[in-house]
């Protein structure tokens, strides 16, 4: 299934997917809340879009698309996990993954635009693949990750690159303004994904392609970023695990380029959907 | 007023202190949540308070004490902010504060327990006091500080130093597994605190003290640290701003000394209430 969210911001109601159109289908009763996932919402829902397939109502055009997902509770990174992006940031790679946390206040709809914070000075961006958890769960070995993948998401993890590097401590100082974690526009079933590790992941900066890679690319597939994350962190259901960002971001430039107030950003992962953002200025 | 959430984890009801009595608010009509202190919420409690002060029941003697806020999107943390701590852990200092992020589901009541991750080795303690945030902003002016502070609450920010130090990347991997995150017994409002950078904090492990120190050794006081993390965070009602410990963990002792199943600590900072942990091994 391909879930979405539509609406103002914060009063989203829920929709699905079905032979490329939207339908409402807030007729089912529950939003695509961490409890609904818990709680084997996905299957009911399979059974509630069979039986009243015909009955649903299509969303009005031009509606705006939110996170797909209602309250995740965290966003957890990872860091330099494409083997050309590690080498074009400069920073130093680890013998292990690299994982960090983007504020959960950061999240945004995938079309609502990106704000750069009032002292930010070099804002970026990184398309990336982000897994979606569907259990409550600590210490899972690799192979059960069948049962813990709920599905992914299309995540821009922005970044305000001298926040990470010349401001002090961790990267999360770099990571967690407003509006630095688009989210959507769909929420895909696992099912939906032939291969989570061969599909194409791409960003245009104004029509420009900088970003055209492939997961194939991964040094960490997911499978083995949900064990090794669980080791450290509880994992519930609606957790976002983004697995970080292929070569092509405006500090890999020569010059560097980053994000200014009038850029456009469309980018995209096959069976993900694409996501477009206008950058605008702190007021 | 000093606030309180009580009962089984995932369904405490809110509670108040008066004259060292435990009474039940569940008449108030709302909980401590985001919501609540984003509009106004506790003056309309105090109003509520001053109404009905001779009708409020009495809370249950030995009940579990919960979390004192319902729904906190998130706790950012401050590294070494005491001048002695920074100088025991090792670790280089920065030219500014040392902010990251500590996972929401590592939060816990005060007397729940704490356990220990699988794979750690290191686990420790850090008694701090915590800055709740009352209002949305960004961008605040050190001296807007009092618009901006609801109150403060006692937490424990439990570290393993060998997933920090040593597991690659961000001191995230060590903050944040289930357990470690006890916030309270006391949500207390800001008014209710003579002199925030010059109180009493302490820690006890297994009857020995081993933290004793007072806020007046913050190297940022709370004022400043709410203007700096909203220099890069969106701030929201009901956020956590940890503001560091003083010397005296597991690390800094010679030598290093960490958590152990069956060891009990005893914290508590002047004005917030005392918390206690029994330490438990991960089954």
């Amino acid at each position: 299934m391909k879930l979405f969210r539509y609406g103002l911001k914060g009063q989203e109601k829920p929709g699905i997917l079905l032979d490329g159109e939207h339908f409402d289908i807030s007729g089912f009763g529950e939003d695509y809340t961490n409890d609904f996932l818990a709680n084997n919402g996905l299957n009911r829902l399979r059974s509630y879009v069979d039986e009243n397939r015909n009955e649903l109502v299509p969303v009005p055009e031009n509606v705006r698309i939110g996170c797909p997902l209602a309250n995740p509770a965290k966003i957890i990174c990872t860091g330099l996990n494409y083997y050309d992006h590690a080498v074009e940031t400069g920073f130093s790679t680890e013998s292990e993954p690299i994982l960090f946390l983007k504020a959960i206040s950061a999240l945004n709809g995938p079309f609502d635009g990106i704000t750069i914070p009032k002292t930010s000075t070099q804002p970026d961006w990184e398309t990336e693949l982000a897994i979606v958890i569907g259990k409550n769960c600590t210490n899972i070995d690799p192979t059960e990750y069948n049962n813990i993948i709920a599905g992914y998401v299309l995540i821009n993890d922005v970044s305000d690159r001298a926040f990470m590097k010349h401001r002090g401590g961790t990267w999360d100082k770099g990571k967690g303004a407003n509006t630095f974690a688009p989210v959507g526009p769909y929420f895909v079933t696992a099912d939906e994904i032939p291969d989570v590790n061969n599909l194409h992941i791409w960003l245009k900066l104004n029509g420009q392609l900088m970003q055209d890679s492939n997961t194939s690319q991964f040094i960490y597939k997911p499978d083995f970023l949900v064990s090794y994350t669980s080791e450290f962190f509880g994992l519930n259901a609606g957790d976002i695990i983004a697995t970080g960002s292929p070569a092509g971001t405006g500090i890999g430039q020569n010059p560097q380029r980053f994000l200014k107030p009038g850029d456009i950003i469309e980018y995209g992962i096959e069976h993900l959907g694409v996501a477009k953002q206008l950058i605008t200025a702190y007021k």
